[in-house]
């Protein structure tokens, strides 16, 4: 991987800051695409690192650490958010390709940031302020109504660093934490759904099919590919959506838009700049797995169809239950079901914790998710009766 | 991966001996189920090798270092048929699980045990004999007529160790090398068909949809699955063949078998037990694609479903042209046909080597073909004039 002081070689390498799931399913597809791919883990035991051939252990808040990476890579990215902005900014003085940039990616670092852009640019979110203490936070329900929702400004994933306070007392805890925080009106939706585009250096874009997730506790459980009974116009609305955002924003790579389906339309809640929990599903789903999409995206490379490959796709999150013996009961979801797709890690299983996932395709939309569910839970907890 | 002196890991580490590009796409199937993969490779820059993150460099005719690799695993298995027998024989001898196993493996190194194996199983097979001179290979010509086609009785691959002698001076100069050789009847066919079947230690198997595969100087060029305008009962024939031959041979893991189509019916070409080119379409193409189900089979898994995805899937390889700057050639390919699969293996293109493959999925045969031909004959030639 050094570059220096020998011949070009003509295969590109891409390194990945971080090594969890994402990469690791990143890994696969650079494998298939003959593309050298890097990450830079934490530990030589996490879940990309225990599959990806060049490893190099470091840590993503040290310059030095980054910089050696940055070195051996010709384009680095990213498989979590948490990289901080001044030293993407340094990667990028130094000459390094790192996509998307520091300007893209300030927007999923900094939400205050991010909500005033996207109302800028005419997109409908929820009402927002900064607050400061308690009394920023009674003007502001005072024109929302209870709840509120507080948001660390920084630094939140998968339900951490959100807290909906259904009253002052319950703010003021939260306050007391010395996050810098904003608020944001408590949004009363049908339904979550989300968005997945790519964009390249060149400015090419596609749109994945609109799904519909389900949380549970700020978790990603379920996706459904495509969202049931989404009006084409409201897929067409949210796709438009995405792909103006990543082109106002100047994303490379792939973003994913959560948004809310309510009674007065689309409301974007998060955004995301790198392969995403809502779009696993487009590994068996889709034409372009959105692993590929996002190395052929940071490469500069034409994107690949976006198309789905069946009439439903859906996705079910294995959380880890109070046995961690998720491989005893491996070989029977695949006897019950030899046409569910199981993905597994490679992380220990602790209550709760994302270990896994498993998608199924079907004609189906109940049968589909059915078996999703069953597999999933399954493996999980060993026991089918999910409801 | 030690496995001395320490808790038993509940992850199965499967070994596989070669680091070959069968290995390469093996690699990615074990990732997705978690199941930890460790190949023994030649040098460290082999196909696999690049993007496994357990490589062991060795020599597979060494007893040391297959001991040595094997000590890591709970199963090993294999990329290719070149380990000799007794070898496999002395792995087995110290309690490792070797799938396929040597009594298996023997018919895919000695084409004489596997000529009179399956002749004794009643599958219908070209005339064969044992040849040691001039006067054998006459004698047998005086039986079938000429062409004579000259066998080494093992290490034959790709069309390497397969000779068609049009007269006896050719055959005089092929028996000249000092090979063991069989002579076989020169089968008139009307296309070449293959059939890939997988069988658990258990006994459960699954058999993949009968493909047509084009071949030109030895080397497959191309797969079309399922093979066109074959009768049902002949798809039958096929795959009850595949399976019960699997059954009979006791392999564990995949076997494909290569058949001419005649006018007489099915006639059995070649066998092989391990993923095979023939069944590379299948990572798109089918639900459980070749490589997770030989990982299934040789860990005793229940076997996965081996239906087909789409209507047709055409798999073409790519064989280095005289440039072999394939990745400048990559971006062209990708905008002209965005749902187009490729594959890059990591090898350094040469004149007909196979560096990769196109699979191309589609509903209608003739356009589903041309989009695989023009993609691989452009990333090989630079050129779409490919007829």
């Amino acid at each position: 991987m050094d570059s220096k002081g020998s011949a070009p070689d003509p295969v590109p390498a891409v390194g990945m800051v971080g090594a969890g799931q994402l990469a690791r399913m990143t890994s696969s597809a650079a494998t298939a695409l003959g593309i050298r791919f890097r990450v830079l883990a934490a530990t030589p035991d996490e879940s990309a690192a225990q599959v990806t051939a060049d490893v190099v252990v470091g840590d993503h808040r040290s310059k030095a650490d980054l910089m050696a990476f940055a070195d051996g890579c010709d384009v680095v990215t990213f498989d979590h958010e948490n990289v901080p902005g001044p030293l993407i900014e340094a990667m990028e003085a130094a000459g390094h390709a790192v996509r998307p940039g520091s300007r893209a990616l300030k927007y999923t670092q900094d939400k205050l940031a991010m909500r005033e852009r996207l109302t800028a640019l005419g997109c409908q979110c929820p009402e927002f302020a900064l607050v400061t203490g308690p009394d920023d936070v009674a003007a502001f329900a005072a024109k929302t109504g209870w709840p509120v929702v507080l948001k660390a400004v920084s630094g939140g994933y998968d339900g951490r660093g959100v807290w909906v306070c259904q009253d002052l007392p319950a703010a003021a805890e939260v306050l007391g934490k010395g996050l810098e925080l904003i608020a944001e009106e408590y949004v009363r939706f049908s339904r979550e759904l989300a968005v997945l585009v790519a964009r390249s250096p060149s400015g090419q874009g596609a749109a994945y099919p609109v799904v519909e997730t389900v949380q549970k506790d700020g978790i990603c459980r379920e996706v459904i590919a495509p969202a049931p009974e989404l009006p084409p116009l409201a897929t067409a609305e949210a796709q438009g959506l995405g792909l103006s955002v990543a082109r106002d924003l100047g994303v490379v790579g792939l973003m994913a838009v959560e948004l809310f389906d309510t009674s007065d339309g689309l409301v974007v809640n998060e955004l995301a700049m790198r392969p995403h929990n809502s779009g696993h599903w487009t590994i068996e789903g889709s034409v372009t797995s959105q692993f590929e999409q996002h190395l052929r995206a940071v490469l500069d490379l034409p994107l690949g169809s976006p198309t789905q490959a069946s009439r439903w796709s859906v996705m079910v999150n294995i959380l880890g239950g109070d046995d961690p013996d998720l491989r005893s009961r491996l070989v029977h979801v695949m006897a019950a079901d030899p046409a569910v797709k199981i993905h597994l890690y490679g992380k220990p299983s602790r209550p709760g914790r994302k270990v896994g996932h498993v998608t199924a395709l079907g004609q189906d939309l109940e049968r589909t998710r059915e078996r999703a569910w069953r597999a999933a839970y399954y493996l999980a907890h060993g026991t089918e009766e999910y409801t």
